[in-house]
């Protein structure tokens, strides 16, 4: 399968792996080679200053796609991977190093820049469903999850807010602001949210507070030790995607 | 496999299950019909005012025994079942009534009587362990799991506390006091703790506070919403007993 969506494909140990571009945002694809349509997308959110083929990122969607059975698509955030900072942006990254070398909160740069990005990255994230879900292999109406955590969730819980198309999302781990709450009580689909308990960077009782919020019936919190660093994926798996996109359970060989 | 110990034994469907008696404490052994020698064994605890065979407890028995491989052990708590109430027990149970009649929290109440009955139940637990793992289809040292909520968490978290021989327990959802927290710090096996996010009866912050006391370096926190008469384990299920019964991740057939 090659449309002109594509700018590179290859094709290793039963993954396809495809580079794409929609309106100057850079993202990959990886897909089993035996996709057929309404194969299920996951969309995989990367971290504040990383990019679309961050190692573990791209650890949990060769999984997810070997294992599962899953496509995967990935995109870079505004002003990260391969797309350019702004001024503005390059403004907040500075005032976040400005704010840990005095040894002020980051919180309030943080809550401005993230909303920022998300204000720019939902509308990036829908115009890439657009795009994917016009693919054979994917087609329109399929189930289709999120997942990411700190900025990730940033840019996905509005995502989930305003797109009906998303249909359940893995969140956590994230700085809370009020956008954030209005956002998260507008999710109605099947959620996980991860804690990190012992977070140096974000507070456990914003995290706990956002969790409240949403307005999921079905949503679990997932705290485990450490910090959004240390999410020990082997301990919470709960097969959270392979119920929701599956519909019963039942993995894909 | 019949020992003096049992004074049942029916055979249904792959399941051997047996009836015991120790020291006039009544349980029940649900085992695969092939066990053999390492079987793990997880000891299932019941609510307030139920028994050894409440209806969820046989499932959970069950579906161990059938999809795991495991063993399972339930016994009547002190004045529980077919266990007859203690003078002192029925004036707990009175107070509790005449609490939520007058509308007063039942908490102080609940924490004595739950500490009595661990202080009671421990030893019967432990005296359960001795006899069981001498069994050969179980035999000495091997894994033994924990789980239960509410009062058979009041009373597995300081089994888990004095006896070494249990290797994972799954906790949650029970009324927080003193001792309890002081028996969380002794427990250093890895934990799942659930906790209901609505519960009516039971504070969520003392829940919190409960989990961040154990000492175990590997504790998961699984929040749902509802109260604890609604644990959705479907939805939380993280394999853990099969990770850390097994050592591995792989189940039995």
């Amino acid at each position: 399968m090659h449309t002109s969506l594509f700018t590179t494909q290859a094709i290793a140990d039963g993954i396809v792996e495809r580079d794409f571009l929609i309106d100057d945002v850079p993202g990959v694809l990886w897909s089993p080679e035996s996709a057929s349509p309404g194969t299920p997308l996951v969309l995989m959110g990367h971290g504040g200053g990383l990019h679309k083929r961050s190692a573990r990122l791209v650890g949990r969607a060769r999984d997810a796609v070997l294992h599962d059975g899953f496509a995967v698509a990935a995109i870079d955030a505004p002003g990260h991977g391969d797309r350019p900072r702004s001024t503005e942006d390059q403004r907040w990254v500075e005032a976040m190093f400005a704010d840990r070398a005095a040894g002020r909160s980051m919180a309030s740069t943080i809550a401005a820049y993230n909303a920022s990005l998300a204000d720019r990255a939902v509308p990036e994230w829908r115009a890439t469903i657009d795009a994917l879900t016009r693919l054979p292999e994917i087609g329109d109406g399929g189930p289709i999850g999120y997942s990411g955590m700190t900025l990730a969730s940033a840019i996905g819980i509005p995502l989930a807010a305003v797109d009906p198309r998303i249909t359940a999302a893995i969140f956590g781990g994230v700085f809370v602001y009020d956008e954030l709450i209005r956002a998260a009580r507008q999710v109605s689909i099947p959620i996980e949210f991860l804690l990190p308990w012992d977070d140096d960077e974000i507070d456990r009782d914003s995290g706990l507070t956002l969790f409240g919020e949403f307005g999921s019936l079905d949503k679990t919190l997932h705290a485990f030790p450490g910090s959004h660093f240390t999410v020990p994926v082997d301990r919470i798996d709960t097969r959270f995607f392979v119920r929701h996109l599956r519909g019963g359970g039942a993995a894909a060989a």
